[in-house]
């Protein structure tokens, strides 16, 4: 029987925002899994501001999506189908599969849930792709000292949540800004920040005077434009400014410059870029410690779910708009 | 008898690019010194990009002069009276004196002029301030590798002169962009350049294609604005980037953002400034090294001699205007 297999795809790139007419629902085979491939069932797709840059004909790090193609995304999915040995039916797996129901992949592509982890949702986020960021750009890139204060912007998104708590874990004062009086109280009372600021009330730079009294040693940035204009003269000599996501920025035409590098010069400051995918080879560390410290308590997060595979272009362009509270995720189906 | 010190002053804030009427020829007492401090007489002082930002009224990282200064420069000159037991009438020293003929200065505030450097008045670039900025400036921010492609810009100038020839002991390809004929031909035949870039005539972004088709792996900035544009889609995946300077943006009235933050994430690239004075407890290691790559012929430069403290205003003025040709430097004196 034809079909089976509901999909998301790229209808049109996008021209500045998206909107829903840039995405297709449509229906495909369900793929035969050959030697050394496994056949995945969907349960959660996540959601995340990356996606938007695939969306855009520009290469960048990655190659970007064809018209047509299945919106790249990462998804929580079981085995329905094995032929290779490392995995059996029922196993969940995270792998690199897009927006639709059913995938085949290389075995050797897929990262296998962590036994015991509770939701297994966490998978997608916080021992995932965005606590994975969290991690190696906050500790590696960051390079926090206790004592220092930490300003993370889009400090209740999905990487931002764990940033800011990580920040705590490293004996350093967490200062978070976001959009909006829900966000401002689950930085306060969920995730822990020391300090909030709602930079669609306050100006970021004379808010940062009280929030930060002795200056911003390390700034994760998750959104350029005006907040981090907001943040660069609060630098302490010395400063680090982690470059993880400039989601302000992402369906602009021309990315607008943040600001003079001259202020790098002042602050002996250090701006730095990464990718999550180049710490690879150190990802069992950091899942290990996450999935630790989100089972004791020490890290709490908040999901944002969408249900309906169908739904998940609506929940993406939720997040670009920042309407979504803690991690987006799409959830497609219950486990079987 | 009054009078006897003539010394520029800063006779009103330059509004955007500075004019001679902006400096004061003034005349002052010859100051005494008293117990613990010593009579500096100047032979060269120097001409720096620097010293524009101490014009302007805004705090940078350090205080900026009030009307009426002396203008700030480092000074080579001769001792003629000491009341400290380290200098004695006759001996060269380096010291932050000014634009005048005579200063005062605490002992420990001087350098002495290392022994048989020739000529002397390298203390004030390569084996001074400016060598000092582009060895730390180069080696400890850009951490070059042997192989690894170095890009300079202003590299003619006093800073890049010396950063293209450390970045060949180096064991990198060197790569210079400066404005106009002399300027290149210096770049090629003088300081060893294995490639030069006119960007008065060349695209930057076009000519790096082949100058440096491996792309760039430390880019050595000392200008900003539409030159640091041009390098920026050429960088290498972990490539970094020294902010020295940002000289095509000092007149401005609001500097202006050079690129996307998004641009150090695409090639997981560090953006670092640094401020030479951070490596002070350093400089010995440095000012050796220097003075002996300098004496065997490893580092060659070129001095922008004007004669005449009156004369640097305007020594100045073209300094900011790109005119001079290699170190700018005003002789006031001959050795007594």
């Amino acid at each position: 029987m034809a079909g089976g297999n509901r999909r998301i795809t790229l209808a049109a790139r996008p021209a500045g925002f998206p909107t829903e007419s840039d995405f297709a629902l449509e229906e495909a085979e369900i793929p035969e899994p050959e030697v050394g491939e496994v056949l995945v069932r969907a349960l959660w797709v996540s959601v995340d501001p990356y996606q938007r840059g695939r969306m855009s004909e520009a290469r960048s790090y990655a190659t970007p999506l064809e018209l047509g193609d299945v919106i790249t995304s990462q998804t929580l999915g079981e085995v329905v189908e094995s032929r290779d040995p490392r995995f059996k039916p029922g196993d969940l797996v995270v792998g690199q599969l897009g927006w639709q129901e059913y995938a085949v992949a290389r075995a050797g592509t897929l990262q296998r849930v962590p036994e015991g982890l509770e939701p297994p949702s966490l998978a997608l986020h916080v021992v995932g792709m965005n606590g994975l960021a969290a991690y190696f750009g906050l500790l590696d890139v960051g390079k926090p000292r206790p004592g220092d204060t930490v300003v993370v912007s889009a400090a209740a998104g999905a990487v931002g949540q764990v940033t800011g708590q990580l920040a705590k874990l490293a004996g350093c004062r967490a200062v978070g800004i976001a959009g909006g009086p829900e966000k401002i109280r689950d930085l306060r009372e969920l995730y822990g920040y020391d300090a909030a600021i709602d930079y669609k009330q306050d100006d970021v730079s004379a808010a940062l005077r009280e929030a930060a009294p002795n200056g911003v040693d390390v700034y994760f940035d998750n959104v350029g434009g005006d907040v981090s204009k907001g943040v660069v003269g609060r630098l302490t000599v010395g400063a680090r400014i982690v470059v993880c996501g400039q989601i302000s920025q992402y369906n602009r035409e021309r990315p607008e410059p943040t600001f003079h590098p001259g202020a790098l010069i002042v602050f002996r400051a250090r701006m730095e870029g990464f990718l999550v995918t180049d710490y690879a080879h150190r990802y069992a560390e950091a899942v290990q410690r996450l999935a630790r410290w989100v089972a004791d308590g020490s890290i709490r997060y908040r999901e944002d779910v969408t249900e309906g595979l169908e739904h998940a272009p609506r929940a993406f362009i939720g997040l670009l708009r920042g309407e979504n509270r803690g991690k987006a995720l799409v959830k497609v189906a219950d486990r079987s």
